[in-house]
Parts: C-alpha cells; sequence; structure tokens
C-alpha cells in the first residue's frame, strides 16, 4: 500500500479524521500494521503491556479469566482502540483480547501513543470519551449485577 | 484569596502540575470557586451535566439510585476530578455526588474544560489515566460479583 493509501486509510478511523494528512504520513510511518489470524491472541491477561491496538478491520473478544474459567465481557470493532489501559495506568493488562475472526491492527507503542495525545489533543479528547463511555456502561452493569 | 495564592493552590493540584503559571492564571480566572455544605448535592444523577469539578478540599460520595434504594458506590476526595463523564458522553449525569462534609471544589464549565484539554495535553493524559484506573477497578468489581 502506498503512503498516500495508508494515510486516506487512516482519515477513515473516526480517532484520527480531525488530523491533517501531514501529520497522519507521520502516524503510518511510525506505527505498525499487523494482521492476526483468527483465534490468536493480540494480548493476554497479565503480560505487561506496552502497546495500544486500533482495529481496521475485523473484530476481537474481550476476555477475562475468572476462578470458573474464561468469561467473554465485552467486543471491539473497526474503529476501536484496545488495549490503552495496560499503557496508561502502568498495569499488566486486564483482559486478553482475542480475534474473532482475521484482524487488521494499526499497532501503537507506548511512545508514540502519548506523543499522539500531546500532538492531536482531539485524539485525546476521542479516548477520554470512549473510556468515559465504557466506565459508565461498566458502571450500569455492576448496579444492575448487584441489584438483581 | 489574591490571584497569585489563587494560582499557588492550583499548581498544588496534581492535574496542574506542569502547567506554566501563566496559564494557570487563566484557568483562575475562568473557573468558579464553590463551596457545598455537608450533606448538600454537587449534581444529582439524571440531570443534564454541564460541568465538571476538582475537589480542592473535602470530600464527596459518589451515589447510584437503584431499585432497592441509594447504593454509594465510590468516594472522591482532595485533587479528584468528578461529573466529567456527562460532559465528555453527552449523557444525563450518571450518579449522584454528595458532600461527605464541607467541600470547596473549582468548577469547570464543559467549554472551558475542552479548552484546557486542548491546551494542556498533559492534563489530557491525567484525566485519561484517571477514566482508565476507575475502569479497571470496575471491571474487577464486576468480574468478582459476577464470580460470587
Amino acid at each position: 500500500m502506498s503512503l498516500n493509501e495508508e494515510v486516506d486509510l487512516l482519515r477513515r478511523i473516526p480517532l484520527f479524521s480531525n488530523i491533517e494528512p501531514s501529520k497522519l504520513k507521520l502516524l503510518a510511518f511510525a506505527s505498525e500494521r499487523l494482521t492476526f489470524r483468527e483465534g490468536t491472541e493480540l494480548c493476554r491477561q497479565g503480560d505487561v503491556g506496552d502497546s495500544a491496538y486500533i482495529i481496521i478491520e475485523g473484530s476481537v473478544g474481550i476476555v477475562v479469566s475468572t476462578p470458573n474459567g474464561d468469561a467473554r465481557v465485552a467486543e471491539a470493532r473497526e474503529n476501536d482502540i484496545v488495549g490503552e489501559i495496560a499503557i496508561l495506568c502502568d498495569v499488566p493488562r486486564t483482559a486478553t483480547v482475542v480475534a474473532d475472526r482475521d484482524v487488521e491492527v494499526l499497532k501503537i507503542s507506548k511512545e508514540l501513543f502519548f506523543r499522539m495525545v500531546e500532538e492531536f489533543p482531539r485524539m485525546a479528547v476521542e479516548i477520554m470519551r470512549e473510556l468515559a463511555t465504557r466506565l459508565e456502561r461498566t458502571t450500569g452493569q455492576l448496579t444492575r449485577t448487584l441489584n438483581s
């Protein structure tokens, strides 16, 4: 894929839609494009996390291990970001992420993630929104579970 | 309180510790300092949320209403930020926030919040960290509850 095609692809990801094409070129250079085959793990609960993933194509399951076995707690799909909690909080991976089918991702290193947030505040806002939405949803689930 | 004293106070809040004093002056001008008496509500679940609060002194309880009555799900204290979910996600207040004792806060309007995040990317990172930490904690609680 040419650099221009790569930039076009990045522009279609809502997280980057407000970022100038010239800066997206830098992102295309600095990030890594990876494919995970169906059933393979993007990351594993408990491991040290040094990168986040933006899903370009496909979908993944978020699985946590519990005393009663593995529990699938959420999904993520195209344009979603996963794996950012471990790099934000400096904690081990909080969940295992498994490819539901062949998945294409943009791997963003911890260093690149922080550089992008500093340079693209709108991206920071989008990530905050995403985290806040997930927090709201999880708190709702917890409240309902406590009451059932 | 003089403007310099106000800036000194803001600098002691970790969220602002990396921000230049000249910019903190703007923040001191643009934000509103409020006191809530013990037992009063900073905001109420279900209401429209147009501002976040940074706690300068005191502590608050985070309460959600459930079919079985009110449940206190968390606390926040000095230097914590509360109420940012409603302005980030454009949803009604997800919880009621009650002053445990007399509480002093900095009220940050939605507009100021987004301006600050754009101007102070480090603050954005701190808020992301805070949200990610709370998400990790809530997910852990949910997992444990589902398994108990």
